[in-house]
C-alpha cells in the first residue's frame, strides 16, 4: 500500500537512527506476512526487501508480498534483477517504496535507474498506478516522488567510481553488497566479514555518500554485524535474511540431540 | 520418491533411537528444499511433515514438497486435515510415507484411517500410483505396505480411549498433539509445557503404546523439549517447526539493536 | 487479519443498521484488494464474502483474499462449500470472521456448523492459529469466540424447519439464498425477485430469527433490492457481487456504440 | 463451455459407435489444449477426462482444463476423487459434462451420485452456474439435465451388485476400472489384460448395463485393447492416457541409440 | 487460438467501422473468459488487450487469457511492457494477434518492434509455434504475417515525431496513450479528457496516420468518449477497462444505501 | 541440484559418446519428473533442457523443474529466451548446468553469453547461490566454472560467422537450431530434414567446432535422426521433445479405431 505512514525508513532517519532491513528470497505470501507482522509488532525491522535477483519472486508473488508487508506498516523495497525500466515501473506500480539496483558500475547506469523511477519531466517512468491509487486520497505522484533509489556498489569498477555514482542527481544512496564485492576484491563472498579490504571499501562508500549528501546502506545476515555498521554511519542495514535465519534456527536441533 | 533408502524413520528405530521430525506449514517448495537439504546434509532430522490441517499446503504444493523432501533422502509425512479416504489416497500416491490423523477420538476412526492406507483385501485404498512407481524397480505395493499410520491423541475422549485406539490392528502408533490436548484439558495450548496434566497424558499414551506394541510420538517446537520426550520413550518427536523457527530467529535482531 | 477493529459487521449492528456485504467468486488477490480498498475508502461495504461453493477460491487464493480484505479494514466472510469441519477450521485459521453454510436443511446440520466453529469444550475445532495470532496481542481464542455462523435457508425443507434451525444454540442467524430457494419453490432462481412466494419465504425467515433472537441475512445482486431488504429487517444483505457487476458494467458499451 | 455442439459423447452414440475417451492426470492447461486440439482436429477422441482421484488437478487447474477442452469441441468429463456433493457441484458448475465416480460398491452410493448431479426436485445440486451460463442462450438447467453419471465398478462388492447399481434411476452407466478391479480380484492391476477373470467381469458389467438400459464403459491405456472393448459393446472406452503415452514415446529413443 | 475467423479487428475495419477494444489488467482466466463470452455473445467488443505493462499478467496467465479470449472468438492483443524481442516472440507464439508497444519515441524503436513481429527475411522473430499451429490447417506463418503492430504515442518526443514513426514500413498504426501523454504535456493523466492540448494531440496522430496509410488508435475508459473518438476517425478504441468498470459498478451501492 | 555426479553430459563425453538431450516446453513439475525418472531409470537420456524461449516455463516452474531433473540424476540445461544477464544468472543460481542461447549471430553476443556465466574476474555474474550451495560440501564456484555455454547457430549471419563465434574464449560449443535455420535459409523449418542446404550447414558447424576445439550440438525431434547426427560427430543431440512426443503418441488411437 501507499500509506504515507508506512514510510518507516524515512521515519527512522528522521528519528536519527539507521533503518533496519529484512531480506526475503522465499516468495511465499504467508511467510512474508508472518515476518512482517512479527517484525512490525515487536518493532524489530523498518523495511522488508524482496530480492528479485537472487530470490524467487515473480510478478504475482511480488504483488502478494508487497500487499502483506504494507498491511503491517513496514516499508516494502525491492532488489532489482537489473536496471530495467519495465521491471522498475512494475514494482513501483505495486507500491514498492524503494529500489536497489545490482552491479551498478558507473554513473550512467545510476542515472538510468533514477530516470526509471521518476515521471516526466524528471524521468521516463510510465504512468499507470496499480496499487498506488487504491484508496481515496492516495496520490500516486507523491508516492513516486518519494521512491528511494539505491545503487549497489559491488564491483571493482563501482568502488573506484563510488564518488561519481553517488553524485548522480536524484540518487538516494549507495548500497554495498559484500557478497559480490568480496568476489570482486578477490577475497570471496564477504558478508559479515572483518578483513581490512572490506572495511576499507565501507569507508570509501561512507565517504562518497557523505560528500554527495546521500545515504550509505549495507547488506549483512548477522544482526550484530549490521548493528555495528549502523554505528559506523550506514543509514540502512540488512539485519535479518530469510534463508540464513531458517538454517541458523536448526542449530538448536543439533544441540538438543 | 519411493526410495526404500529414504525410510529414515524406520532406520532411526532400527538404530534404537527416536526419529526426529520437522514440521512444515509454509508451502513454498524452495523453502522445503532448503530445510530438507540442510537437515539431511547435517544429519539433523529424519522426517519432514507437511501440515495439511493448520498449514497452507494444497494438492500441487504437497506434490512439490514431497518431491523436494525425497530428493534429499528424508522421509515425507503428512498431517491430514481429517480422516478422509480421498485425501489419504492422494498423499500416499505422491509418495508420502506416513500419515498422522488429527482429532481421532475412537477406535472406529482409527480403523478407518488404517483401511484408507492399505490396498484390498487389507483396506480400501484405490490403486493408482502417481509417484510411487516412477522408476524401474519401484514397487508401489511394497511402498503401500510400509506406510505409517498414526492417530493423534488430542481430545479428552481420545485420552480416555488411548488403549483401545492403540490396539486397532494395523495402526502404527499414537501421536500426542499438545496444542489441542491442552485446550481439551482446560490448560490452554500445551506445546513444550511441563504441567503434571500434560505429563500424565504423555504417560498414558506411552503406556497404551507399550501395551499394544505400537509407537508413541509427540509434537513440540522446542528441540530440547523434544529431546527430553525422546528420552522418555517417544519414538517420533517433532523437534523443529517452520514458523516458530522463523519467529525465534528474529530475537537476534532485538538483541543487536 | 484478526484486528478487532475490522469487525465492521458487528459495528454496523451496533450502529443500528444492516451490514452491507460484497460477494466474490473471482479468486484474484489484486481484484479482491481493488474492491476492498474502494469499498472501505468510500464506506460502501462492511464485509466481503469469499464464495467457496460457486466461486473459484482454493486454499492459497483464500488466504491471499483474506489478507487483502483485512488489510483494508473490512470483515472477511466465507460461504462454505459444505458443512465440513476441516474446511471450516482452515478458513477460520486464516482469520475469516464468519461462515455461511449452504443447503442447511435441519437443526442437526446447523449444530455441526456451530460445533466446527468453536474450540472445546463448546465445540470441536482444532487449535492451530495461522493468521489469528500473527501480531503481539492477537488473541486467537477471542477471535474464535466471535466468529459468526449463518445457516443458509435455500431448500424446501429448510424453510419448513427455519424456526428450529434458528434456535440452534450458538448459531448467529439464517441467510436466505434466493437462487436455490427459488429452484426449490419451483419458480426458478429468485435473486432480486418480487414474487409473493419469495417474499413469503423472507417473512418466515425474519420471523424465525426474531423468535430465536438471531439475525436474518439475504443474498442479492441488485443494490436497491438489497437496501429494500435491509429496510425489511435483514441485518446482513449482499449488495454487490463481482461477476454481475462486471457484466453490468458492459451495458455502457452497448449504449455508446 | 456448455456448447450443445460439444456433447461429442452423445453424438458418437447417436452415430452408433463407441465414444473414445482420453485420460488426463497432468494438470497443465497448455498440455491439455495441445491434446484437445490434436485429438479434435484429427477426429481421434470424443472426450477428455480429468482424473481428480489419481491425477494432480486442483480447482484452478480443473477450470483451466475444462476451458481448453471445450474450446476445441471435445466433451470434458471428470473422474471424481469420491462421491462428494460439493466437488460434484463444483466440477459441474465448470461445465463438465459427465462424472465418473470411483469405488462405488452399492446402489445407495450410486443414488447419491445421481442426486448430486441434478437440481431439485430430482436431486440436491445447488444452483450457481459458473461456466454453464457464460453466453447468451446458454441454459444451465438444460446442461445439468444432460450430465452423464457413471459409477465405477472396481471392487469385489461392486461386481456382485453390478445389476442393482446399474438399475439406480438416473444413472447413465457403469465404468469398469481394471486397475482396482484386478487388485480386488487378486490378480493385480489389470489394465489391458486378457485373463478370464477380467473378461468375465467385463461380461457381467455388459450384462448389467444391457438389463438396465444403461451403458458400459471401460478404462484402458492401449488403443487396440480399447478398440476391442468397443467391439465387445462398451459404449465409452479410454483409448489414450497422458503419462503412459509420454513413457511409451521414449521407446523410440531406446531403439535409436 | 489462431482461428482466422477470430480476427475480428480486421473484420470491423472491413465493415467500415472502428474496432472496439476491452482492456484487461487482472490476470484471472475465469474473469477474462466471463468478459470475453459476454462481450462476444452480445457483440459489444471486437478485441481484448492484455496489459503486460501496468497489468499483472505473467507468462502463464497470459497463455490462459489468450486461450479464453480466442475460445469465444474475440481477437487477443497485448500491450507490451517494452519493445523486447523475447517478450514479443513469446506472446505471438501464444496466438496474440497484435502488439501495442509503450513509450515509443522514435522511428528506430518502431522499426525494432516491426522486426520482432516478422520472421526472416522480413524481421528477426524466432520460429517456434506454441499455440499458432495447434490444429490441422493452422498456418503459423500466415498468422505471423497478419500480426498488428502499434506504436504508442505518449511522450512529448513521440508527438513531435509522429509522422516519421507512422511511416516505418510494416507498422500498422499509432496508439495514443492519453495517461502518459497528459503527463508529458504537463496536464496530468488525460484519459477521457477534453482539453485542447489533448484534442490537438489526437489531431496530429490522426494526420500522421492518414499521411502514412496506417491506422490511429486511442485508449479510454469511458465508452461514450471512445465512441466519440471512433467518430473522429480512430480505427481502434478502448471502450471498456476492467478495474475502472469494477470501481464504477460500486456507485450503485452508494446510491442505494 | 548441483551434484557433481549429475553432470551426465560430461560423463557421456568422457565415455566417448554423444550426450542425448530431451526437450521440455510444458512447465508441469510432475510431467518433468515423470520424464526424468523414466529417462534416467532406463538410461535413455543424459540431459533435459527447459525451453524458456518457445516453452512456457516461468521462474517458479523453472525452479520446480530443475529440482525434479536433478533429483533423478540427469543434467538440467536451459534454452534461454535471449542473452540476458539477469535471466542467465537466475537459471544458473537454480543449479542449471548449461545454457543454450538463441539467435546468436556474432562473436560479441557469444562473448556476452560467456561473461554472464562466469564470476569475476572471468565474467560478470553476480554471486548469490540459491540452489548451488544447498548441501554441506556444495561448492557454488566449482559449479559455476563447469557451466556449459552453447551459442545457437540459426540465422544466416550466424552460419557465415560460425568459425569466429566458435572461437570465443570460454564458449563450449555451437548448437544448431534447424527450425529457425531452415527459415533463414529459405527452406522453412528444417527439423529432421535431409536437404543438402541443411546438411551443408551441419558440416560448417562441425568444422567450426573442430577448428576451435569446441563441441557441436543439434536439435531434432526424431530419435533416429538425432542418432544419425551423433554418428556424424555432434556431441549433444536432442532426441526427444515433449509436445511432438505427445502428438505422436496419438497415432496409435488412429490406427486402432
Amino acid at each position: 500500500m501507499t500509506d504515507p505512514l508506512s514510510d518507516t525508513v524515512r521515519a527512522a532517519w528522521t528519528a536519527g537512527r539507521a533503518a533496519r532491513n529484512g531480506w526475503l528470497t522465499v516468495p511465499d505470501p504467508h511467510l512474508v506476512e508472518v515476518v512482517a507482522a512479527h517484525a512490525a509488532g515487536h518493532g524489530l525491522l523498518d523495511a522488508l526487501t524482496l530480492d528479485l535477483q537472487h530470490g524467487l519472486f515473480d510478478r504475482a508473488r511480488s504483488a502478494d508480498a508487497v500487499r502483506a508487508i504494507a498491511a503491517h506498516g513496514l516499508t516494502p523495497l525491492v532488489r532489482l534483477p537489473a536496471v530495467d525500466e519495465s521491471i522498475i515501473g512494475f514494482v513501483l506500480d505495486l507500491g514498492v517504496r524503494g529500489v536497489i539496483a545490482p552491479m551498478v558500475s558507473d554513473a550512467a547506469t545510476a542515472a538510468e535507474l533514477v530516470a526509471a523511477c521518476r515521471y516526466p519531466p524528471d524521468g521516463r517512468r510510465s504512468f499507470g498506478p496499480v496499487r498506488t491509487a487504491l484508496r481515496p486520497g492516495d496520490d500516486p505522484v507523491a508516492v513516486a516522488d518519494s521512491v528511494l533509489a539505491f545503487a549497489m556498489i559491488e564491483t571493482a569498477g563501482a568502488l573506484d567510481r563510488a564518488a561519481e555514482i553517488a553524485a548522480v542527481p536524484g540518487l538516494d544512496g549507495l548500497f554495498v553488497g559484500p557478497g559480490d564485492l568480496g568476489v570482486a576484491l578477490g577475497i570471496g563472498p564477504a558478508q559479515n566479514r572483518e578483513e581490512p579490504a572490506i572495511h576499507d571499501a565501507f569507508a570509501r562508500v561512507l565517504a562518497a555518500c557523505a560528500a554527495s549528501g546521500t545515504r550509505a546502506a549495507v547488506h549483512a545476515t548477522d544482526p550484530a554485524y549490521a548493528a555495528a555498521r549502523a554505528a559506523d554511519g550506514f543509514a540502512l542495514v540488512t539485519a535479518w535474511s530469510d534463508v540464513p535465519a531458517i538454517l541458523g534456527s536448526m542449530d538448536g536441533v543439533r544441540a538438543a540431540f
